[in-house]
């Protein structure tokens, strides 16, 4: 729809527009901020509801606002004022007078108090969790499931919770059966046991860089050896790297988070999936796919993943409703591909199966459509969290702060100025009951000192600016120093 | 108390003892039984409380009948009459044409149907687990649970649940506190987890011979070395033995099933316990005691744990209420001792943390004394039912049949003729609708092949019985082939 099919009068929809543009400007109108509708503004201004649209039209194309699918318009950045995104950094050797294992298990321990204001986590505040209608579905469960849910589930998952988990990857055009499907207590255990279905001990595992800690630790204590592949913070791991890795350096398996990667936000765009998909088949080995995040875009479209491209079985999909549903409900599910019989047996040795009530109770939760419902509204507060706590961030911190712009997910990875170290950052914050993740934690090799990981799963309220404040006049300190 | 503070005649009390004698010996009352209290045996015969007491006195010192503790009298073995237990064999080495974990999968999967009389599982039937109560447990955690239980709980468990688990300790004596329990997801992930802590690839573990499967597959698929320790039927572990081994092979770490052992049923003397804890001592390994069964007893007292005698930290305590609450909560735990920061780490690696809702209900479950009132009755049900298959495998088997005599737990090891091959017998069962645990999965080096496992935690009714006859049938046949 071409500006030529409207009528209305080019003068006024100007006027209109550049008043919207002052208020953004002055800050009345904030980024993540949502617009009167269409026919609202008609009738504010007395204008046509053509007129109406055309300036939103005329904003839009000038990069001030964005439409959002069955929602309206919001205020979006302005990316002539937008700080820079953090650098790739090339993964070398680097010594640290503590371990990450020590690091992660102090912040964690951190993070457990209702006091602290918490950017640590890459998980949902409760308050944007379904939980009465998750409380029904329990109590579903408890009348209508087999013998009150209090007999062992089968070491594969409820068969009615495979069946959800195998139609949601409808989402991203995959055609997946039940049989397919193992049920996990969690992403983590999902990706541990493909660890373990497709190495031995001593054997090498490509990983991008920065990573979660959670994988780094898992290949460690598996005994296996990690390859960090350096990482774009828009687009991914560097395929051409990786593939020279693969060659070189024997890689028996490939662990990534193709979507929203945690902490950087990149996002791989799908032909590079689909290339990479391209580059492990013709190598003959296993893609271990994270996809956690997947559900949660903020554009129109799910990103597909690499799975969709798969033809050969060698894709291992893991995934979980805990950052989307229920954290403390442990499930997660793999897609194991051709390795499916190792990772049912040992998937049965290690837990003999998953408890069965929570799997039952999502599984109705899932099957009268209320998670798709849920999640409409999950994507909506994300997106919008994320863009207000950029603009804390641009308010509060040094002005040569870079910060990643994710387009889904829950982290932001900020870039501080090289003299700022974000663990001694993180040691002072704690003092003001405020907890960060330091950029060392997400990588091996890389130093990532002058790096953190910010979480914004928690609504934007005071205490949350009040946080940002504090951690921007900290950083401002040690710049100082 | 003798007979010589009675005054009632003794002809009278011989008389009455006598009549049920012969109901006995007819069957009319079968092991197992109840018998009248005392009380009705006396209004019934028309004699004192007295002399109805000295009957079942006289019949109890021919071993008749036994006493159980709040319960009354009972039919018991007698022992005359009783088959002789299963013998003891050396382990070493064997070939085998299907692998052990092709067998697992395969009677685990002939499990899952309604319409299978199944004796191939160690576990309780629904029924005799008090579901509603649970439920009401469950809907309390929803509605007081901190977030209804929909966030993450912590890596090491409900801090209430760990209340109470320790508090269990109090049943063998020991005195623990909350913070040296870690919840698990059922006692498998705590052996897992165990192992892990304490050993590498390539280390050396002694195991008792026969020993649960799940305990061979997941020290093999650890990348862990075996050696078989003979164990006697009714004491457990030869402990000369043990200590020979740890002393010549090098053992990194020993892990038995003392009380109750599945599938022998054997429950070591506490005195053996307390060698076992001074050799590990001695020698500086850990003792992974896997006591599931613990609280499952039918005698008078909670045997003690191989925990109650380790004052170094040595011994690494697992259980779970899969047994004897919930199978299908997935509710474990460890007493690691000196080893709690590594288990805790491990879990925190493997899956971040336990679901939440089970745990908060559990806990509420155990801190109302729900559960103890749960084991009396279990206990009595547990006991009866062993003794009626017990008697029902004599009817219907072999003459030459051996049997072990558990005090506790689920299971009977059921010693057939050496031409009957229990995983043959196993595949024929299977099309009569029956499934059995052929011996041959309980270890890696003894063959038992002539020996099978049969839970008895289903109560006794025609289907069981039917089961057994049927099964004692295609025993004699196959010895008359």
């Amino acid at each position: 729809m071409g500006k030529a099919n409207f009528t209305s009068d080019d003068h006024i929809y100007l006027q209109v527009a550049d008043g919207i543009e002052k208020m953004i400007a002055g800050e009345i109108l904030r980024i993540g901020d949502k617009l009167p509708s269409v026919r609202v503004l008609s009738e504010e201004y007395g204008i046509s509801m053509g007129t109406a649209f055309q300036a939103y039209y005329h904003l839009e194309g000038k990069g001030l606002i964005e439409a959002r699918p069955k929602s309206g318009y919001y205020v979006r950045f302005n990316h002539r004022r937008f700080p820079a995104v953090p650098q790739m950094l090339q993964p070398e050797p680097v010594t640290t007078d503590v371990t990450v294992q020590e690091m992660v298990m102090r912040i964690l321990k951190s993070t457990a108090s209702d006091n602290v204001t918490n950017f640590a986590l890459a998980s949902p505040a409760i308050e944007l969790l379904p939980t009465a209608k998750l409380n029904k579905s329990v109590v579903h469960a408890l009348r209508n499931g087999k013998d009150h849910c209090i007999g062992y589930e089968n070491t594969e998952g409820n068969p009615e919770l495979r069946k959800q988990i195998a139609r949601l990857a409808f989402n991203w055009g995959g055609k997946v059966s039940p049989e397919e499907v193992i049920v996990t207590t969690g992403c983590m255990e999902a990706i541990a046991l493909s660890l373990r279905a497709v190495t031995k001990p001593g054997d090498t595992v490509a990983v991008e860089s920065p990573a979660y800690f959670g994988i780094y630790q898992v290949i460690e204590n598996l005994g296996l050896k990690v390859v960090e592949i350096s990482s774009d913070p828009a687009t991914g791991p560097d395929l051409p790297c990786l593939e020279q890795a693969i060659r070189d350096l024997r890689v028996k398996a490939v662990i990534l988070v193709p979507n929203f990667n945690n902490p950087a936000g990149s996002c791989m765009p799908d032909e590079h999936k689909k290339k990479l998909v391209e580059i492990i088949t013709q190598h003959n080995i296993p893609l271990i796919e994270d996809d956690i995040y997947g559900e949660l875009y903020f554009g129109r479209h799910r990103p597909k993943t690499c799975k969709y491209y798969d033809t050969k079985g060698l894709v291992i999909h893991c995934s979980s409703l805990s950052k989307s549903l229920a954290p403390g409900y442990r499930i997660g599910w793999v897609l194991p591909g051709q390795y499916l019989e190792q990772v049912s047996s040992l998937k049965q040795m290690h837990t003999i199966s998953s408890p069965t009530l929570t799997q039952v109770a999502v599984a109705h939760f899932l099957s009268i459509g209320r998670y798709e419902y849920h999640l409409k509204n999950l994507r909506k507060a994300l997106h919008t969290q994320s863009l207000r706590y950029i603009q804390g961030i641009m308010q509060y911190f040094p002005e040569d702060t870079r910060i990643s712009r994710p387009q889904g997910g829950f982290v932001l990875w900020v870039e501080l100025n090289p003299k700022v170290d974000t663990y001694e950052l993180c040691t002072e914050a704690l003092k003001h009951q405020i907890s960060i993740a330091p950029g060392r934690i997400f990588s091996n090799s890389c130093n990532y000192s002058n790096y953190m990981r910010i979480g914004y799963g928690s609504p934007w309220n005071d205490k949350v600016e009040k946080g940002l404040k504090t951690l921007g006049n900290l950083v401002k300190k040690m710049m100082n120093q």
